[in-house]
């Protein structure tokens, strides 16, 4: 047998890899339906099918015809920038997988099973104690991992990577180290400039028919694509993509304060509108897919923070709102404004305001690095939590409910993953900075209308894909790399200023 | 390699068949989507999904493995009689499938991919000639799997066969001319006693979130178990099964008349306890599955027609259905059920009436049935088809839209399917009829309460699941096999008497 064109190789390794993106495809289609329809008596079944559809993907993922094909386009001379990066990442994440021994697999995921069980207990009881030996093994099997793939500082970069792709935990720490003063000077300053507003301004009666009426409107006014997505209710919000053409938003409802669901689709439409805008033609291959969750991240917060909390943005949607729910009209857009961004601090972080959200980051990155390194122990992690936490906030979480056992990540192996949060929220700022330079952008964004920002987003960073180093995409979009600047100068306007 | 022990081989078939209908499950969840919610330009993302489900699936169904553990289960001497009725079911379709060389599949699956489209092109402009070179292929493809699969008096028996095991033409020939005189007797008089009905009585407003909520209040009242199963909305209403228990109804709403939807969740809610009530374990199994077509419409037709239209069922739910919709408190519950039971004659047997629903049957039985032995040329469809119906219904179809032109089904190769539609009316009768001797379930049903007559249903069809004929089903639930007189004395007392 001769040697195969450069072209070929690369086509049958894309084949392959896009047979397992259709695989995990269905399995996204099947975890949608039981999130939003699935009667509750079909479970077990679902979970047949779910784990059946899994098992080939990773067969397919991790097997020898995989390694062969990858091989293969690795030798081969390929024509174009594209397919030597998309062969390059796709080898990456095969010797990644290679690395974990199947049994390493199999504790963890026998591991979280019941590590989650044991959380949801422990965080019921406010006991932090039920949660720690399964935390303590969590940890190692975190630490055992990172050894297998390696590391260049420290093992903490490894896990980091499972996340942000070359992103080192060094880096991070420098940038949050920057942030930490000034963010606390930031939020310390909006919350006590908050305390001249009202709580329960917005307080009324918003039919939920009404608010999915409104959050439609203002989902398509900003270019998310109905005839390629949908909004349904859901418990926990989320976007999924099911393929190329299929992205699927949740939000849930609050009746007495339609802005919760109004920010939650902003939020999720903005990662709809990046998944809408990845390259359709290269759906499975790392070229067609997010960059990051730290890029994806910085897509949710840009139109859900940068424009949906904006003056602009209120001055055409306040009017609309009051003809849905007329008692708004006494409103006034300075009184409303004042509402959205009134801040204070609080214990709970998927409830927390932009102006105080990234130091309940930077408390768990600090928590979780010192975990990992082992300069922490299990034990003392809810004494660290609530000395840090009072630190950043002033104030002590009554209890372990309220401080260290309120995330459900950990239970899941998710170290690594908060971050990703805060690096969201800075290229967020920086990459809508950059494109407000733009005079056409800023001149159409004060009349509300986002289609030449869209455009923009859609160039510099939704076309880019996920072959490239999130690094490299922010670099690419906006001359540097991710930098707290523009996230501080934002945070200043709109709550200190 | 010794001998497998007989249960070994036995369960080694089952895993085998499980896993073919694992994936069968998983196509049929994401095609409800496609149905129910899917974005429109999701479509051709959906279709490679769908066929790479479909091709697994038939690769697994059709290969040496199947063939392999089917003879090793022959060989075993198995312990219960279910278990050699699932062995023998599961041979025949495996062989009835080797019968048919792929490319055949393949002729077949290109021409009605063209078929669909020149039929709608056809339907639409009501030009029988667009259609009839496509149809004069259909025949002609299922003449030839008629002789590849065998049968015992004419080809259509092997087309029969597909939906209804083990009928004979003969037999429902002979059953359909016992019918024809007393029908056509029966829908001329019910016709002529509707003139006195006024029509359009129950039009009016019904909002369609009001008609939704009652019809999930009947659906439940019937025993429509919705923790294993949902109603949406769909253009084209239906029932599927996506696992165990998971049994998902669609119907569509007429805001001007309630009805249309209450009796359409009936008809599908009457499948959907059939889905419901068989035996959950043997899931994937013939023994596990629902018995025939005809077995199935009787279920639905049971519900939709004996339970549902009533007077005892209306005397419950007319005043319920008035507090929802409160103009319908002026109407007598004899002016409702004459209203429900209005008969007229017309072209289009999707909108027809149980009065003359089976002449609609009967004629397109009769055409078939030509078209298959050859006695009658496609050329001629059309002619034969007005003259019957002017024998049948005493009027011409004014264009072959209403005519020959009216069903997808032939255009979709779904030659023998027709008759299963009549077969469930007779089944219905005979099966209502019979329950409804034991004193225990009339006088429940006299009060509206039907659980009595689910759990016989239960008992006699559903629990008996697929490895049995329909007759034999028939046979143990009612003494007989399928017997036109109790669907004829049950159309007399309702349109006649």
């Amino acid at each position: 047998m001769g040697a195969l064109m450069p072209v070929t190789a690369y086509t049958q390794l894309c084949n392959h890899v896009r047979e397992v993106a259709l695989l995990s495809s269905m399995e996204s289609t099947l975890s949608w339906d039981q999130e939003t329809y699935m009667p509750p008596r079909a479970l077990s079944y679902r979970a047949r099918q779910m784990s059946w559809l899994s098992g080939k993907a990773h067969a397919m993922a991790t097997g020898r015809m995989m390694q062969k094909l990858i091989h293969q386009a690795q030798m081969a001379k390929l024509p174009e920038a594209k397919m030597t990066a998309n062969v390059r990442v796709i080898a990456e994440e095969f010797e990644r997988n290679a690395r974990i021994p199947n049994r390493l697999i199999v504790e963890e995921s026998e591991l979280t099973a019941h590590a989650k069980h044991a959380w949801a207990e422990a965080r019921r009881t406010s006991n932090f104690n039920l949660f720690a030996p399964h935390l303590e093994k969590l940890i190692g099997i975190a630490r055992r991992k990172a050894e297998l793939w390696g590391y260049a500082d420290e093992p903490y970069d490894a896990l980091l990577h499972a996340y942000e792709r070359g992103t080192r935990t060094r880096e991070l720490a420098g940038l949050f180290a920057k942030l930490k003063p000034e963010l606390t000077r930031i939020a310390h300053a909006a919350v006590e400039k908050s305390r001249k507003v009202k709580p329960g301004l917005l307080r009324g009666r918003y039919p939920l028919e009404k608010q999915k009426l409104l959050n439609a409107e203002v989902a398509a006014s900003i270019g998310f694509d109905f005839q390629a997505g949908r909004i349904d209710t859901t418990t926990h919000p989320f976007c999924t993509t099911l393929g190329p053409r299929d992205v699927r938003l949740t939000t849930r409802y609050d009746e007495a304060d339609f802005t919760s669901s109004l920010f939650g689709v902003l939020h999720e439409a903005g990662h709809g509108l990046y998944e809408q805008g990845l390259p359709e033609d290269d759906f499975g291959l790392p070229s067609g897919r997010a960059c990051s969750l730290g890029i994806h991240e910085s897509q949710s917060r840009l139109w859900e923070n940068h424009v949906g909390r904006s003056c602009s943005f209120w001055q055409r949607w306040l009017p609309r709102a009051a003809e849905y729910f007329p008692h708004l009209k006494k409103l006034s857009i300075n009184d409303f404004l004042a509402a959205i961004h009134r801040a204070e601090y609080s214990f709970i972080r998927v409830e927390a305001d932009e102006a105080t959200y990234d130091l309940h980051i930077l408390l768990r990155f600090d928590i979780e690095r010192r975990l990992v390194s082992g300069s922490l122990a299990v034990k003392d992690v809810q004494e660290a939590w609530n000395a840090l936490f009072q630190e950043l906030f002033g104030m002590t979480p009554p209890d372990a409910a309220h401080g260290c056992l309120q995330d459900i990540h950990w239970s899941m192996g998710g170290l690594g993953y908060f971050a990703t949060y805060t690096l969201g929220n800075l290229n967020a700022a920086q990459l809508f900075a950059t494109a407000r330079r733009h005079k056409r952008i800023a001149t159409a964004m004060d009349r509300a209308d986002y289609a030449p920002l869209l455009t923009w987003l859609r160039e510099n960073v939704h076309a880019r894909g996920g072959a490239l180093l999130p690094g490299e995409v922010m670099q690419l979009a906006t001359g540097k790399a991710t930098d707290a600047r523009h996230h501080l100068r934002h945070l200043h306007a709109r709550f200190v200023a």
